[in-house]
């Protein structure tokens, strides 16, 4: 089987499934870590290099501050989690901005834990713009995502078909796959369909 | 209905129509013209304001000779049967390579065509490093699509679930909505498919 070096992870649906299951939005981030933490386990078993999960948005730090809040809180969180396994860390994002949580200053540089050989990416309080220097249809110097590389695959979860802004230019050739189920909803079988549809799809990068 | 003001259209799966028909890989270009005519017809009568078509990219042009030279005439022709119509033509690619159609350069700089009223954009030539000016994790400069706005529909056929180097920027947070049928097998239904689709989805732009 082909495996993708490279996911792109949008764990999209937390508020939807945190009102589905009669909690307020806010309490449905936190059910995000553990399937995080599975699926980082279950990428390892398969020889994933790379992850690429997108935490949060500058986009999203508008929305109400107890939802702020508590999406920050499990960003913060599910580093905390991962540094704890053997992985190659690094946090993405505008690290100038107060949205950025302080605690998460120190992996803005990659770090390895424990044994490293996974890359994992996590984009928080991250943006397009600010990635790719945009301004009014202008581009400017280096992509701050640099130390980022190609997406082979994007998997989303909650039903939505886009990228929301996620990695543009590391996402111009991935393939995508759509999960309809939310993400505190995760299971293994949606990964292993992911990678089986992934690995029947003809590369071609544009040629 | 709530209609996309900018589609964008990938129409991939003309060689893989012409084998299933029977034909050489480059006869089925020239198939894709019919269709195109149409689709800028049917978007017309329901008021989008706006379509940028993927013509061809500088990775394409290193295909087998005839094939280029067969998907280069039917883009020819193309811009020249669209400039038949009510039309804002506007061809977008690297016109300093000698792969860019000489006929296609007077449609450079935008055009209007008859009354006007709906921009149509040609990506020929394109690449999206061309586009950004991307190199070695650089970017620089004005973007060369600055004249194409947010698309908020990317409708491709031929199966495929990827952007393959699509307008990266103006994509950002387009909804994406794939057709396994061969562009050549173009019929209404599908645009109105993926219009009804596109209307019932949430807008957020990462709100």
């Amino acid at each position: 089987m082909r495996i993708p070096k490279h996911i792109g992870i949008i764990p999209d649906g937390n508020r939807r499934w945190a009102v589905e299951n009669g909690l307020e939005k806010k309490d449905g981030y936190d059910r995000g870590l553990n399937p995080g933490l599975e699926l980082y386990k279950l990428c390892k078993e398969m020889g994933v290099k790379e992850i690429s999960y997108y935490g949060f948005t500058v986009d999203n730090t508008k929305r109400p501050t107890e939802q702020r809040l508590s999406f920050t809180n499990a960003c913060v969180d599910a580093v905390k989690l991962l540094s704890g396994e053997d992985a190659e860390l690094l946090v993405l994002g505008n690290a100038d901005s107060k949205m950025f949580p302080e605690e998460l200053l120190p992996y803005t540089k990659r770090r390895t834990f424990g044994k490293g050989g996974m890359k994992l990416n996590f984009l928080v309080n991250y943006s397009w713009e600010w990635d790719t220097g945009f301004a009014k249809n202008n581009l400017m110097g280096p992509l701050q995502s640099q130390e980022v590389s190609r997406v082979d695959l994007v998997i989303r979860w909650g039903g939505r078909k886009r990228l929301s802004g996620f990695l543009p230019l590391q996402s111009v050739y991935s393939d995508f796959y759509f999960i309809d189920d939310f993400w505190p909803d995760f299971k293994k079988e949606h990964l292993e369909e992911a990678i089986g549809w992934y690995s029947k799809q003809e590369i071609s990068l544009g040629g």
